[in-house]
């Protein structure tokens, strides 16, 4: 069983009101400093394939189809 | 600016139908071998405080109040 996590990210230049909202609500909750934040998606996937290189195949094939929409997020795969 | 990713996951035993319901999805995709899906959620916050120290004690703090249910999920956070 091979464990990969996958981290999906809006891309640069992407609105992210969701972060937004965050950032000022940290600011109202008295922390100091905040600059930005921005948030995505982590997925926690165990694959029960061979090796790690058809493992890394299969989840890139995965974000392109379901998990991340390439058009406004990237994504990075990481073998755990 | 010191930037950091806080990761935040479901704990072990808490249950996760969204997860679930990825995992089926890659089912009826095509993709074999899926063992099983989590997720969870990223966080990238730029902060501007002096050192790492106090960028990691200040960001462990907003996980405990606002970005994670210590509840249900665990949260980590790496300076990157």
């Amino acid at each position: 069983m091979i464990k990969a996590r996958v981290t999906v990210t809006l891309k640069n230049g992407v609105l992210d009101p969701q972060g937004k909202a965050i950032e000022n609500s940290l600011g109202s909750l008295g922390f100091k400093g905040v600059g930005s934040v921005r948030q995505g998606k982590v997925f926690d996937v165990s694959l029960d394939v061979k090796d790690e290189a058809t493992a890394k195949h299969d989840i890139e094939s995965m974000c392109e189809k379901l998990l991340a929409n390439t058009v406004i997020e990237d994504y990075q795969v990481e073998i755990v």
